[in-house]
């Protein structure tokens, strides 16, 4: 399972404004932390702007790649912004450049399949799909045919099936509760519903939202092993906390990706 | 998912001592407690002795019963103590009875062939059997040619399939690090090699031996999903563990069985 940091976002204040103020220290400093603490890959969440993104794009992809030497994953609605992302890194392409970024994402929004869907292909490159239309999903059914929907485009498209990871997208538990079984029911379905296997991705954080910190924080330490038991193949995660860190650090060891002793868990 | 506690174990020397001196306050209190944390079902380990071990049983199962109304599964590898204690849950039938305890374990072992088995077909008790033989098993292959030959001795016993609960154990991760891989395939197998289909339960203390006790809660608390999200039917765990009563509340608001609003989540 391949562990994306989802804390490169202009969502938060102090990262958004680093962004727009070119602050190569705090951006730089902010990603490397995001390295050490075990993220095989960064998703550079560029926000809503518009004016000026496709810059703001090109210079994060620089500068996080070359801080931390991890793949990256952009993440913009902005077609102009993705594409001056996956230009940049192209750009300093080479032994010890950047491998070709994720888009994350793509959807049923005609916008989306009509000028994002086509940089995958064009750049090779790996590409999320958000499986929900407007609204929660009333069954897994529904979740189901937005998946096949968005395959066929991407088929279509030329994006290959072992590029494509499809996102179920969680909605808070507290607020939703019994869409998370949809959820799991999905992950059971994708294998009998696509030849070739098409891969998958969550982003965990909506899960746990409307509760504390806290608490937020136990719910998805809890939803992450239930997935990873599932196939999984990337999530989307705040890298940063603590109890996730733990979480992680047992499923390493359980996949096999590192020697597992507990020594580096903390002790509660 | 039937969460069993596991605390009331004649290897806890507070419980084992109250055990044998008939401290039915200890007892009482114990029980009623983890029923209060969550317990749908106490297991009763009686421990190796076999002096007095009849009487015991009885008197567990009595003690236990009235304090908690619960359903008890009876842990023992004495057979004679089984049956003591599945005589006296039927001596107690009636509508306030216990429902038949679950016998609490079988294997390979031909004493546990020949002894307790058909106790199970006898006092149509559900039953438990351990999918090793005597150490940690070196393949996927060599757990489920296990899980075959105890399904076949369950059935030739007159078991029904709905009552017969495969434990595959868990080995400690910390030890045998690659043995949980094997765990997670024995539950994908399962459904393809049993129609009608087998149930499953597991032990979950064991995954984190070795490890100092927080750090246990944190690998028992990733362990635990995963199971779960493969459609673990029972789950024997220390009830009282702060950690995992989170991690419980959790799974029980996905599983639909309670309302999940958070609340009575730990703030961390």
């Amino acid at each position: 399972m391949l562990i994306v940091a989802d804390n490169l976002t202009a969502a938060t204040p102090s990262v958004g404004t680093a962004m727009t103020a070119r602050d190569t220290h705090f951006i730089r400093d902010l990603a490397t932390r995001l390295r050490d603490a075990g993220a095989d890959m960064l998703d550079l969440n560029l926000g809503f702007r518009s004016k000026g993104g496709s810059e703001t794009a090109a210079w994060m992809v620089r500068e996080t790649h070359e801080a931390t030497g991890l793949p990256l994953c952009l993440d913009t609605a902005d077609p102009d912004s993705m594409r001056a992302g996956l230009a940049a890194a192209r750009d300093m392409a080479g032994p010890s450049g950047p491998a070709t970024p994720w888009i994350n994402s793509f959807s049923l929004e005609p916008k989306k399949i009509e000028r994002i869907l086509p940089l995958a292909a064009e750049y090779d490159a790996p590409i999320v799909g958000y499986c929900v239309r407007d609204v929660v999903p009333q069954s897994p059914e529904e979740r189901l045919q937005v998946a096949v929907e968005l395959v066929e485009l991407a088929d279509a498209a030329g994006v290959p099936r072992d590029r494509l990871y499809l996102d179920p997208i969680l909605f808070p538990l507290a607020t939703f509760q019994d869409d998370f079984q949809h959820v799991l029911s999905f992950f059971d379905s994708l294998p009998q519903l696509f030849d070739p296997p098409v891969r998958t991705m969550v982003g965990l954080s909506n899960v746990g939202h409307g509760l504390p910190a806290g608490k937020r924080q136990t719910v998805e330490a809890v939803v992450l092993p239930m997935l990873a038991a599932l196939g999984l193949d990337a999530v989307l995660l705040n890298i940063l906390n603590p109890q996730l860190r733990d979480t992680l650090a047992v499923l390493r060891g359980i996949e096999g990706r590192s020697v597992f002793s507990g020594a580096d868990l903390l002790d509660r």
